[in-house]
């Protein structure tokens, strides 16, 4: 059965559910920043999924970047599967600002991360799933 | 018409072309480092494209991975969209293993490029290319 990395758990708040996919928003304040994890046990790579999996991420994740785009009008999206530290399959989308503290450098490692306020952390991620209802998404 | 955008040109070899992206090996020497970059005029994020552009991408990078895979045995693979240096879209595809240079970090910024020995060059591009024959590929 499909459980959330420990350090995913400890280092998002979950926003809500695709069909697929578990949406995550990073704790950290820095960057709106949100992670896709596939509901799949045992996934570490992209090409280890069958071709409908890979089809499903790839339309939510681009559902997805189209609500952040929505929400925070970012300059770039930055999208990643890096997985060197969580081998859980695990999607970043970072909307990236010209003036935000990592710009242009990738957000890993750049700055230490800043708390939300909690009030931020609602408001941001408010933004993102007014903008994904009515596609198959299931707010948590 | 689609021209490479003239950074990736300075800091890559072009290694091939599938149906939609021409595919580059960065010339930093510390890891099997390759980019596929989607042969459309004017494009900088992934979810900008068609579904069609989309999935024949999402198929060009898992043959890739594959590929890369099968020639460096790597610990895990590094797939990412950044761009914000250079916004024509590519998609790095990194073979990272637990004694290269930046792990567990990200590549990008970590240690300082290093410049191939043409014939290292040369062994890397090989042994992709034998894993892509056959896949609507044509090596440059």
């Amino acid at each position: 059965m499909f459980e959330l990395h420990p350090q995913l758990e400890k280092d998002t708040v979950t926003v809500g559910y695709f069909p697929l996919s578990q949406l995550l928003i990073s704790k950290d304040a820095n960057y709106p920043w949100f992670i896709l994890v596939p509901q799949r046990k045992d996934l570490t790579e992209i090409h280890h999924m069958t071709e409908a999996d890979r089809h499903q991420l790839l339309k939510e994740s681009c559902l997805l970047s189209e609500a952040i785009v929505g929400a925070f009008a970012p300059d770039k999206m930055n999208v990643a599967a890096l997985g060197n530290m969580v081998p859980q399959l695990h999607l970043h989308h970072i909307a990236r600002l010209h003036d935000d503290p990592a710009w242009p450098a990738p957000v890993w490692g750049a700055v230490a991360a800043i708390e939300y306020a909690p009030e931020e952390l609602q408001r941001r991620i408010k933004a993102v799933v007014e903008l994904l209802q009515g596609d198959d998404f299931r707010a948590a």
